[in-house]
Order: C-alpha cells, then sequence, then structure tokens
C-alpha cells in the first residue's frame, strides 16, 4: 500500500464536504465516506453516464484516495443518474485528451490502470447496478470484488464488436473466469443487451435483487464488512487474486481499441465519427433480438 | 491464418454446388455456404452419426477451408440425423486408419487438432444441439465458442471412463475453466448421460432452448454476428482464448486413448472389441441413473 | 502411487474390524470399507465436529490409506454427527500441537498437506454434506471432486474473515475458479451461512438435493463409480488436476492463520482466546444478514 498523501486524497472530491477544487464545474464521480471505513463513488454525468478523459481523472483520484487510506474497508460504486450505471466513452471527447493522459502507477494507460488497480485494492468493493452498464460500466463490474444487480433496471452489455471495435477495459481478461469461456464469448461476440435475471444466471453478476431491496441488500452487506478486520479482508483478496490472469492482460483491449478509434477519426471529422457510433448503436439495439 | 489454398477449400464439399469429389460416396460433413459470411457445417452419417477416420478427414477439410476464408465470420455446427448430434468414435473402424492420419499443422492428431485449430479460428463458431452429442460429440461442443441445446432432445456425455478409457478429445482440459472442477468431475467420472435443462444449469451449454424455438434463436444470432466487423471478432476472441490451457493438454488425452485401444484390439479380434464396447455402454447407460 | 504400506493402512481406524489403537478413546475419523473398491470416510467428533490436532493426525491416517491401496475407487465422507459435517477448529487445542506436528510428504503443515493428497489421490472423492460445513468443513468439500449438499440441513461457510483471520485451507485458492471471483469473494470478505439451494446456484457444490434423497442419490452414484476401471478413473482426475493452480497456494493462508493465532494466544490465555472466538462467532451471527 502507498502511504497516506494528503494533497491527493483531499483532492478526491466530498460531497460531505466544501470542495477543495477552484473550478465550478460539478465532479463527475463524488465520493461520499459514509463512515472512515464505509466509502460511496457515486457516477454523476448526466443525461447519460457516458465517461470522457474528465471521468478517467477522476476515477484516478478516486483509486488513489482508497489506496492511501488506512482505514477504509469498503467501497460501494453507484450512479445518481436514472436509467444509466455507467455508460460507453465519450466519442465527442478528443481522442488526444485520453491518449495524452501519462500511464497509472500499474504502467497501463489510465482506464485499465484504474481497473487493475481496483482489483487489486486492499478493500472490499462492491457494484450496485441500476440502469445501463455498458462497455465501461460493465468494466468496472468485472473490477469490483462483487455486484449486485437491479432485477428490473439493470441492463450489461460489452457492445464494442457490435460496433466494429474492440473492448477497451479488458472484459476479455476477466469474464471467460468468472462465466466461462462460452457465454463470455456470447456476451462479447453478439454484443446483446443482458437484463438482470440473466445476468446472475450466467455468473456475470453475484445476483439479481428485486429493484425495491437492492440498496437495502448492499447496505447491510457494505456494513457488515465494514466492521471486519482490515489484516484480514486485504490478506484473503491478495490470496483470491492469484487466480488472476497477468495485469497486462487488462490492457490488451486499450491498445486495439485506440488503433481503431485513431483510424475512424482520421477519416471522419469528430462530431460525424460520434454520430456514426451513435448509429451503429441504434442499429445494433434494432438488430434481431436473440435474448429470450 | 494460413493463405488461400484453392485446391484445400473447394475440396471441402457443398450441397448447394456440384461435388468436386469423383467418389459417389457422400460426404459425411457437408459445409453450406448461407452467405459469404455465414457458413453450416452439417454432420451427416447415417444412421446414428458415429465418427470414423473419413469424417475426422472431412472436418480436417472443413477446418482449413475455414481458415483459409476471409469472408466467413460465423460457422454453425449441426446434424442432419434425427436423434444424434455427433456420436462416439466408430470401433469397427480400424485403429491404423485412425493412427496412420499425419498430425496437422498444430502438431497434434487430427481430431485434437481439428478441435485446437476451431477454437482458436477467427470466426465465431456455435454448435446446435439436437440429439446425442456423446464423446466426440461433447467434445466439438467444448470447442464451439457457443453451444445452444434442444431441452427435450440434447443428450450431451462423456461416457468414456464408463467403459474403460479416457476421452480423446481433451474434456478433461476444457470442462473444469466451463463448469468448474467439482462438476467437471462429476460428468467425466459419473459418465451419465447430461440432458438438456441440467447442461444449462451447469454451464456446459451456453443455454437450452425448447426444442421449437431452438433453430431460429441460433438463426437470429448467426445472422447477427455474421453483421459485424472480421477484425472484432478476431480480435476479441484472440483475447478471450489467451485464459485457455496450452494446446497440447487437449491432446493429453488421446495417446492414453490409443495405448487402452491398442491393448483392447490386440486381445480381441475388432468385430468382438467393438461389441463389447457397445456391451459396456448398453449396461452403463442400465446402471443406476443418480440424474434427478 | 506410495506402495502399500501394512502399518500405515491398519492403522487407518475401521468400524468393522476391531481397533488395532490401544487408547479406549474413540477414532474421531472412522474408515469402513463397504467393499474393496468403495469406502467411507465419517467424521465423529461429538457434540459439534470440531477438529483439533487429534483429528488432523486421523486425516492424515486416512489418506495415507487411500494412496496405499490398490483396489478402492469411490471414497465418500460424510459425519456421524447431527448438524455438523465439520466445523470449524478447536480452539481450546494447543497451538503448539498443530504447529509441532511434522510436514507431510507434500511438504505443506498437515490439514493442507491431507487436503492436496486428496485432491490428486486416484479415486473419486465425494462429499455428502448434511448440517454445518464452516472453514474446515467446507474445505475439505472443495478438496473432494464432488460434492452434494442437503437442501434443508446444509450450512456451508467460511466465516474466518468475519472474525479477523485468514482461512487456513486454502479456500482462495479454490473457490475462485469454481464459482468465479465474484461469488468467491462474497463467500470469503461476507462470511456469511450459505444454504444448500444458493449452494447449488454459485457451484459450491455439484447439487443440493431434498435431505430425505441425498444419502439414496451419493449411494448410487458411489456404486456406479465404484464400478468402473481404475485406470481410466485415475488418468482423467490427473488430467483435470492440470487445471489447478500450484498445491504450494493451498497453504499459503495457513502461515497467516498461525501467525494470527499466535499473535491471539500470547495476548490471552488459551481459555480466554477460545471464548473471545465463540464470542465473535455469536456476535458474527447476529449482524445482519444480507442472505436473501
Amino acid at each position: 500500500m502507498t502511504t497516506v498523501n494528503a494533497a491527493t486524497t483531499t483532492a478526491a472530491r466530498e460531497d460531505l464536504a466544501p470542495s477543495e477544487n477552484s473550478s465550478a464545474k460539478p465532479a463527475q464521480v463524488r465520493l461520499t465516506r459514509r463512515s472512515p471505513a464505509y466509502w460511496r463513488v457515486t457516477i454523476d454525468n448526466p443525461p447519460v453516464n457516458v465517461m470522457g478523459p474528465e471521468m478517467v481523472r477522476e476515477f484516478q483520484e478516486v483509486i488513489n484516495a482508497i489506496e492511501a487510506d488506512q482505514h477504509v474497508r469498503v467501497v460501494v460504486f453507484d450512479s445518481a443518474v436514472e436509467d444509466f450505471f455507467l455508460n460507453h466513452s465519450d466519442f465527442m471527447a478528443k481522442l488526444e485528451d485520453l491518449t495524452s493522459m501519462p500511464a497509472g502507477p500499474t504502467g497501463l494507460p489510465p482506464w485499465p490502470d484504474f481497473l487493475v488497480r481496483l482489483t487489486r485494492a486492499p478493500v472490499a468493493s462492491i457494484a450496485l447496478i441500476r440502469g445501463r452498464a455498458t462497455g465501461n460500466g460493465s468494466e468496472i463490474a468485472l473490477a469490483c470484488d462483487m455486484a449486485f444487480a437491479s432485477r428490473e433496471k439493470a441492463i450489461i452489455s460489452q457492445w464494442e464488436v457490435g460496433v466494429g471495435m474492440v473492448a477497451g477495459g479488458g472484459p476479455m481478461a476477466r469474464l471467460p473466469q468468472l462465466i466461462g469461456r462460452n457465454r463470455a464469448l456470447e456476451v462479447l461476440l453478439s454484443s446483446e443487451d443482458i437484463r438482470g435475471d440473466q445476468a446472475e444466471a450466467y455468473g456475470y453478476v453475484n445476483r439479481a435483487l428485486p429493484d425495491a431491496e437492492l440498496d437495502a441488500f448492499v447496505e447491510t452487506l457494505a456494513n457488515r464488512i465494514a466492521e471486519f478486520d482490515k489484516w484480514a479482508i486485504a490478506n484473503t483478496k491478495r490470496l483470491v487474486n492469484t487466480s488472476l490472469p497477468p495485469d497486462i492482460e487488462l490492457g490488451a483491449g486499450w491498445r486495439e481499441l485506440i488503433i481503431w478509434r485513431g483510424k475512424k477519426v482520421r477519416t471522419s471529422s469528430r462530431c460525424r465519427y460520434a454520430q456514426q457510433i451513435e448509429d451503429q448503436l441504434e442499429k445494433l439495439r434494432a438488430l434481431g433480438q436473440c435474448t429470450r
């Protein structure tokens, strides 16, 4: 674990404390300390929770804060935007704003770096999924230690192949171990929307719960674990993590993704490119649904 | 990927084009191009779809054609024989006809070579299982990227231990990752028939569907993926495949199998040996069924 | 396989033969040979089946006997104590009685040594779980090739994190492959009791059966496999076991556990320490239950 770095930890925004960030722009990723042991990270970029370079930067601050703190034992990730947990990337953003960000401590680009560090952080991490968890949203759920989904309102997908891309946050390195190679390839190659029930049946999430019960369930579980010893949590998780493939595999898709985006953006204006992706997504959803 | 080899690709039989093969013997494995992007491979060796050396040779032609083609994105494997998807090996065939076939490009004997190459081919492969998928039939399903089974009519099994054999097509290297070590050992050591519902519950197949819906489901899925970009399919699958054990493990059972068959055939005429196996299979099925 | 060692095999207690052990103390682990091919190992340390150093020593004798025998093909593990399959460690026992036991043939301490050797033994092993399988009980189920649980009466858990410990018998090295990393971490970090139905849904056990059907199901399955060839069972299992992580990972938690126990016992009398653990267990069960 890194030593405490006050500059870093206070840079992580909290909604209970006045922001130290002078910018008037509200945080897209909000860190709330419900107690010293139990934190919430709330994704809040209305109207549809897309992820651009600024959000990636804020996720870096969040993971810096988690790694630096001696007391946090449980972190729950949720969303403040109705119908969206965390969505695809912001295709209107400049590609260079993303590619120019320095690599993280793992040596990987900032997004896979965040995911790897979350996977290895000495705390229990829980994704509370309500609404769409597309691409990045699915990837953050796979990086968390556990994921619980709304039976009625969760939709998970890795839709990248459907628009000609390769996923950038490493689901190819996570899904086969989690749900088996056959279902991993169905999820990835069909690029189909997956509802809560089926995500539970496949083991994509731990459980799907009735939407009305989801918050209380996660709250009880988080409070329970927050009472446990950090040494026991950290060492148990460390030994579980020996089952993971090498961290570098989480970044393998990123390279393919950047090659692909570079090619696309060179052949069209940024605006036209973003429109093309949205059109493809539209078409993808209109394609014959094979989900039961 | 190998370069296009016309001699090889045209050698793969098509039912829509006149066969270039002068032999009057009908193909046991029929390749149909529904479109340049979507192919079907239909197993057709009545009355019970056993696999002998000729069928193995035809599977080699099929995988040569798939690897050589630039346009194919989806291949569905199905059967033209009622009640049998793909059955056990032909025990009446000369063992030498099998052992004398040259190793494939992977260095493995032709059957595990085919399975490894299918697993690694840059296309989406789907097994449509109706009827008995015993031994070889289960192994081809495990080599495909996805498998969908008839709820009423699919029966999957690895029955080899039940007659004193070791499976030759590598289920020991595939099932533990797919369904967990405990269920893999139940499937292999019990040598029990597994029905569609249970195969789905264990994750042995992606899903079991009502027989009346199975064809339409697979057709919709195949057509969907056939619209996607080959580069995205191939690279996504390549990254998923890093989770596989070394290819050589798929051939590890083959050696045991050949040792066993050599021993058996030496101590009995070929005909008596085949009868013995059929008797053992009969006895196996009559043994107390422990499946719920 | 080791050669037959009469001294060792007869040291394993049998309830059908007079015990060669001169002590009047009844065996805590009883080996019954239902036939040369089908053995039962029955755990019997009333009132609650805790595991102390003597039980660990007897498990060593059992695995010596299994390894040394040429005829055994199936071993079923069950319990003679109502409501308990196998429980946590005996915290009243002297820590030195455990740490002073010599390492087993794998080089690991006796408990993880037993678990690794059971995993690798050339026989089919089946856990029949009725009642509480806590800590050690869960670990023996994970070491067996298959596990079948009573729907009404089985409770499985790894409760160690809940009282500040790390599990000593390697569930961190087994659960992620079996049930996926997300559910493995839920089981380990929540330290929650898991009922039969949910254990089946997660793949923690092969199946949960109605309590009234459990014994007959396991009996039928054991008798079926006992008819099969030992060479086929042993070689099939050997090839499945290539999917396991290195054996040393099964002992990784043991070191953490001993460090933890040493620290606790140094700061309190043995009696007070045992009481503290029981109090923590009590509190753990009283904590908000998040299981549906």
